[in-house]
């Protein structure tokens, strides 16, 4: 986790409907991310183009299979990780010894049910297209809490953990309670009724009385995969 | 359980400020029960003797010690429990076979924390003036759930378990998802910030993903004691 | 309502999008029900042959007439439940003598108006596949109560009552105010304008002013009728 | 019921802080009512006085006996109702013909509890001081339905009823599916827990599904009595 | 407006999905009202036939072009009123003499928007419906208040107004500060951003600072409307 | 309204609690403002030196008479505006030409009620210590609308208005519907039941279907009045 | 920006569904502008049609593409603005000498993300629609703060900013802490989870701690527009 | 950050309202900590006491005065943070290298205002005590972005950053978008109107369009402080 002077370089590329922020693989040790929804499938490909030309691992999220087409046009390499909804093209050389690291370092991410698998994948792919290693253990959730302790080995040996869970999303914190590393809590959409789309999740998971845990957006697999990343130590 | 026939008889008595519902011990298997707040010492000495002239358990809850020294005159029997904030003046006759029952079916109150002690008194005492034995186990929240599987032995041994807790209430989850017998859950108004005064809480137990879970209002251990003590039979 | 022993073990099986719980039959005396939104017809199918195989009854819940589709090419036997959006698959060696109890135990599902009918009968399935037997008495709400007190014969036979309802719901209390046994309130979507989704109908029954009510999840017919026959003693 | 012109004249008296409408009495029916809180007891005693000169009934609400104490030095007949929180001045001559309309048409004040009974007073009192008979049924909520049919025969009488009830708030319901008349319901604060100072009673009664009922706001037992009083004709 | 004595009979007829009160037109003075979303239609023609067996003017709301042609199929002379979204059977001797009463005693109904039209329809065809004549002036919101002052004359004649408004609601307050007549505010759904789907207009309309203002269920133009007939005095 | 170069200069002085910003005035045309909540005597005292050493006109919001003590000892020409809870310490050579501006460009500052005055007063001594002249215009709601008519010579004569309502907020469309200049809309937390402290007025004014409309946050008077002096071209 | 007498005239056009407020460009300065959604396209066409005999500049938003084809049949140059949903009719009398005034004082839109593009063209469009220059800055959110204080050249050029963000809506509060003119901060819905459709970007805005920043609804572009072009003055 | 083997060991020490898990300094690499709201002096000096004899670095937060005077008698070397409202013991066997460790590690924790200190010192103090340094940066809000890219030097430093805001809560956004390092956001109840108690604070933080920001309860310093200490690699 080197220090690095923070400078206020203007590395900006203009495309009207987007300003792309070149400087930013600088400053947090990762190029800019396409948020697909509410852009074009020409937005999307003319902001892919501009991020690859500068050799970054690019990475677009929330895309659907029209997205990528739209990508794959012009990028034969580009990947379609279709649970995720994750476009990405990888380039090697920004994270030249991310194989050795793999070993090392691991992002343990849990789901509660099935239905959060989505979210799961976010995170997941996410991760390990900036370099790390994950080990993923999905439909362990406290109505049979026994799945989990059967998991714990595993579970032990990640330096970082991320659980996601939509309904109550007490997940966190039983998870919490257990292992000395941090903990990033995903609330979901997941539920009905009285979840009010992730708001129950997200509530619980604010209050968990379990220290070590820190808690990202309704669904933000993205979100909580940079997290991970980002405490792992970046770059 | 026996059925009865339900009668719209009219056993009332109109004190002007409340009219004393004396058919409910014939219709709900206990007499009308006195909810203190905005009552006034007077109000409530006089409706408890009222209740009392007609050989019921009395039962007033959130009673403060000035409620109990305006009922003390009168009632030199009566019973303060502090904790519980509740006045009761026990009438054997009521429940004259409560002693054997007590060996057989047990209520288990379980609380998460030390702060949710004073609702889970409620719920206790409530179920112990209506018969029913009781055993206390608290302080065994998900942040360190091994607390919880300590306890597993005697948890096991109850027919109907009321699970306690505020912050995340993530507690009655686990413990439903353990256990063969209804669960009832009480969210507490413990816990800070976006615990919003219990509703995080409610919430988190109305979206519980176990099954056999059911949920009364927040704090209210007199209302989870009735629900314990109405799964039981009743009288 | 025999106690058990709860043990740890740990009898799942690892489908990698979910993990059976098969040790959950022995744990609450049921097996685990499959919750169908959000998993594809391949995925119902295959978890519905995992349990199937173990010779339990099998439920899935919230089926759409597709889920069912794929279900019955496998298995003849089973049943769609078309109001309920329910899949069945009986195996009657699981309640042997369900009969005899039907008699004796039963369990009355009352609805406060016509578009409630689709919880309720989620509520009526489950409980009877569960070996329970049920009386179903629908539109009965509170803006004409004398047709409530019209059932009320039928009413006073019920060991456990389950009360459905939209909009105000405030039915449960009604109800809860004239029986001796266990109300298990849900609220439902029911309702338009300030009703919120069954926001209004389960603030009113979380605040009942009548004792022995407890509420599950708005529209959670399944989780009313699952405590309904758990507060039954189960198997 | 006569109709009147609405003019637009402007009968305005300028105290700076407070700009009395004299005209609201040929508007509205009745003068300008004080709203005590936030005022100083020298600006209700002078808004008072400005409003006795005309030989209106004067009316305070919310008002404290401190508040009192300021008014009654000027006005030796005002009259404090204690349980009301009203100040009252009465002109005789502003409802000359009150006494024979009192035997005609009545307004019945009924609460579902004790502790509403702060409100009930404030809406009764109103409507008294504006000319009107009424007739106080209180503590008659639904955990016990018969006290409301009990009754039955009075609340018939009724030409209007206001319905005041905290907690879940049913009883406008209840009430309004058997009566011809119309039914202005009053939340109250009163309850704890889920009932969000009001908001659940609040909530139920808006949804309420029998037609005929109307909602004022929480607490606002003035309000109810104001339209009460314009439904049976204002003067 | 003369009282009955409230019978509790019991005239119901049970169709199994739904339990018709014949009963309703004797207590409140109209028949039931067939509230069509969630019906099949089928459901509703079955409803409207026992209804009309019974010479009684039959109403249904929410009803859609297909709910209107099953129903016409059986009866040609129901109305679909197109706008308002209801069908309506008149049965003329159920109000013989309102032709003559029509001049006596209007109800006036008032929109803030154009988009408010619909919801004012449905209250202003359901009044007309029970016997009573309205006047209907729409879209004089406060945006431009001499719109509203323009029709000063036409409000002052009516005996009951309902104010329709979204967005924030505004002129139910402006309109009661005017007139000496109940007002019947209804909060509509129209609106967009912090409007919530009418949760600010009925907060508006909950505190108006206006008295003489009751609130009814946000789009609920049928509350509405039976809530204004009731008050003229029913039948 | 002369545009400048906005520079990223930093003239902070640290007192360790609090950096003070006085390079604000030259960015903003006034000098920091002390808010007092949160912070001691000595705090306030503190940094009210600092500032008035830099020849600002020192303004501390939000002042308890306590407060003011602290600040007089050292700054004897202090003033305390009671109502407006405001102390200022004025410097005549940062607004030398204020004089002759007051007889052109007028803030009208307008409240619906009584109780909304102290956050007028806050408003209008605000906007006043920056040098502009005001129009108190207090109690005209909607309630009694003809007293804004009344005043509307005087509103017309506004180059900005703020409307400061609280319970139902209506006045803030009313006032904007007739005028041609910006209103600044402040809802207050005045009101009782549903108002839930401001909410309501808050949610009225976001959603005001009059043009030149916007708001700041509940009670800001202060906000309202820098906005107004910021739209008048600031220094 | 002369001050002008209000009065009270009343230049009405009705056409039945709408009340055409002609009198509105004298007292607002600038005539009423259709809201396109809820209303059909023969609406829409006919006022219009009755604003265009006017000779009014004739504005129309959120208007659909077919909208648009139902007014271009009559008025061949009305221009569709797409991104901005707006359609428009230029009547260059009204605003005769807007050239001179465009170089002078300017508008400035600003954006934090790509998706809250449509929002800033509704507010643009309609600036220049009235009358004014605008200068459009997009894409600079506080992710990557460079991009903004790249800009504060231009930035530093308009006589009022309106801020446009979704998600957390901080950039309103950053350009206000910057700048020394009105701000209008207008939150979009745009955002997921707990973004609550606009709400928690309302929130950020309304909570400002910086001085100078008023809030329009959510995605309100148009009020956004109106409100600077009535703090420049208006006409 | 060595990774452990999780094992399910139960030492845990009975107070009866307490249940201390002394194993927990093995699983989490701190001891329990008390925290004391809710608990008596007593309470809390019995669980220090049994803390304290296992050789344990002993915490205890949101200590008053008198929870300290009661700590106090029996531990003359407990020291009381005032600001934090922590009370702690310091047993430097547990982190003995802390020293050497406090060079390269650092923890900066940032507040956007003056108010937001004690939360501030309580997670600073939290980081402290569990042998980590810190970096303390007070009052750099986005209102004067300035006294941010003042501090960016020492920001750079840091290996985790604590932004702590009320109000708006912008801050956490604009500091995760300029540095590298895992930003933990902490929303405080420090605001008034709209920001109700923290919400909004803590909408804005979970909203962030900054990656690496996750997010802790209201006002929960110490959450943010083991949070920190945990990506620090605990022990």
């Amino acid at each position: 986790m080197k220090k690095k002077k923070i400078k206020q370089t203007s590395e900006l590329e203009d495309l009207g409907f987007a300003k792309i922020d070149h400087h930013r693989v600088k400053r947090k040790g990762f190029a800019e991310v396409i948020f697909c929804p509410g852009k074009t499938n020409n937005q999307i490909a003319a902001i892919f183009k501009k991020l690859a030309k500068k050799k970054n691992t690019v990475i677009a999220t929330r895309a659907t299979p029209e997205n990528f087409k739209a990508v794959a046009k012009a990028f034969r390499k580009a990947v379609y990780h279709k649970e995720a909804r994750i476009i990405s093209l990888i380039n090697l050389k920004q994270f030249p010894n991310s194989k050795s690291k793999k070993t090392k370092r691991m992002i343990c991410v849990i789901t509660a049910g099935t239905a959060d698998i989505p979210v799961a994948e976010e995170a997941a792919v996410t991760t390990e297209l900036l370099g790390n290693t994950t080990d993923r253990i999905y439909d362990v959730g406290v109505a049979g809490i026994h799945r989990l302790f059967n998991k714990l080995d595993r579970i032990s040996q990640a330096s970082v953990i991320i659980v996601i869970a939509g309904m109550e999303g007490a997940l966190a914190s039983v998870v919490a309670g257990l292992v000395q590393v941090p903990v990033i809590a995903v609330p979901t959409s997941i539920g009905y009724g009285a979840s009010f789309k992730g708001l129950s999740a997200l509530l619980t998971m604010m209050n968990s009385c379990a220290p070590g845990v820190a808690v990202v957006n309704i669904d933000n697999g993205f979100g909580a995969g940079v997290m991970a990343h980002t405490i792992l130590g970046g770059k």
